[in-house]
């Protein structure tokens, strides 16, 4: 199996101290890296304790024709619209609405093919809009951990109950921020004009300047591949123009109504333990053999959140 | 046309000052922001000289069966490893080897299933590796011009001759930054065991860490989507490992040698114009009536490069 050999010799290198350049222009021999721990090895040494279930009250299956989405919500940084979602999901608010966008290298997009005509679909006991959560006071995040790497869009970063964070402690608020994989509500140009009747997914390069301006409510965990290789929309900003482009959506559940055989048991990285810090420090400071150069510094939207399947 | 009104209603917005939040729970008014010229709007005045074609012997056609990837090779920062990947292009190295790997959220790769058994592809007047271009002296340089936004991987970042680059003046380096749609040559565990054989472009979050590890050629600059969609392999790191999952290259060639009906006219902005620097202050400094709060900063890999068509 040829490619295996690709695999193992290519590219990739999670395991620092500064090096020199390898560059054949600098003559200077090439110092090696000492290995470091690669993520794996730190995850190997976690404790059971490291690792928390999803909370099923919290949790979304997003249903497509081709498998399953698993979105875990942040009720501590958007309450009411994780409660509204979780009220549209279960009046099956989504059941049969569709992807109507994918543009590369920024987000997916589902909502209501038929939001402006008559047959646009109608909330029963849920909400069309809510007020905006941008941002929460930093007293509804308990378990921020800062990160010691410089960011360029706030003051602070870190992580929150597996969750990538911006803080700015003057104005005393806190915010998720859009990293790969966050899930955010789709708005008008009024702050209040979303409810999550319309949401999307980041697929591409963080795009950071949204924090802030947009309520995020949670991060995808599993199934990802299923959005993020969907066709790109051939309009403008990805939207597919034709109604045969769209992606149906066969359901959006809450995981604590799906009969327990039918769930995926998924637990995250506890990102307030000591294991997280060392994930963190595996990325952040790596290691020979493959690598030449350790940068000693990790970005926000870089840096994993573990998931894996309980044992 | 439903989609059409959340598109315009939606999401996107580029177009600055700083103005409050909007969350609900900040009870203060919410200040409008004044309306910026957008990436679009600024690009409607430039000069036609803010533009410059492509340099045909210096752009490479990645033919697949779904289209055609169009490359922009960097001479100024890898002269070796360009030379070498035009002479494999030239000697058909290329032709009918394959992609290989699709890993979410990082990249994919192409080169010779065959890498490691008795049908491997054999070079002719090229070279199988060559010594690493990591960095190379800042005198390669003619076109620097730095972004004012803080970096975490690099003392300076900023674009030159139409990509993305990080510089260190005190140890006299410049180097190609891990973007979206950044071509590299992929390599063993030596620095000098790359050669341009097997190639990966970016289709995630910037894999900075990569940054000074890795020689890197070049950049994507039309036909993302056509890698960016590939389904993501099953084996690790994204390896395809079933040859009915490899994508085939049809050719590489270099667009100099292509017919001339049968060519792309494309045209990217010169990052050393003052058009340009708007760009960047249009993506930097955002404003109403979508964004209720402006960054004041942009991150060197969510800088667009516009390209074109030739008029």
């Amino acid at each position: 199996m040829a490619y295996r050999t690709i695999s193992r010799s290519v590219l990739l290198g999670i395991a620092a101290l500064l090096a020199g350049d390898a560059g054949a222009a600098d003559k200077k021999a090439e110092k090696e890296l000492p290995p470091k721990p690669s993520v794996g090895e730190v995850l190997k040494g976690a404790k059971p304790g490291d690792w928390r279930p999803l909370d099923l009250e919290n949790t979304l299956y997003l249903e497509l024709p081709s498998g399953r989405v698993v979105i875990e919500l942040a009720p501590s940084f958007a309450p009411n619209h994780v409660a509204n979602i979780k009220a549209l999901a279960r009046e099956h608010y989504y059941d049969g609405l569709a992807i109507i966008r994918s543009q590369d290298n920024f987000v997916v997009q589902w909502g209501d093919p038929h939001e402006d005509d008559d047959q646009v679909r109608k909330v029963k006991a849920a909400k069309m809009t809510l007020p905006a959560e941008f941002t929460v006071p930093l007293s509804n995040d308990k378990h921020f951990v800062r990160m010691r790497d410089v960011d360029g869009f706030a003051p602070q970063v870190g992580h929150s109950g597996g969750f990538p964070v911006g803080r700015d402690p003057k104005a005393g608020r806190t915010w998720l921020t859009h990293c790969y994989g966050m899930v955010g509500v789709a708005r008008g140009n009024e702050s209040d004009s979303g409810g999550g009747t319309s949401l999307y997914v980041v697929t591409g390069q963080a795009p950071r300047q949204l924090d802030r301006n947009i309520t995020v409510v949670g991060r995808v965990v599993a199934g990802m591949p299923l959005l993020s290789t969907l066709p790109r929309g051939p309009a403008p900003m990805g939207f597919y123009d034709k109604p045969e482009l769209q992606v149906p959506i066969t359901a959006v559940k809450v995981a604590a109504d799906v009969p327990e055989a039918e769930r995926i048991r998924l637990e995250v990285l506890r990102t307030e333990s000591a294991t997280y810090q060392a994930v963190l420090d595996a990325q952040r400071k790596r290691g020979g053999p493959w690598n030449k150069y350790s940068p000693d510094y990790l970005d926000l939207c870089n840096a994993q959140i573990p998931v894996r399947e309980q044992k």
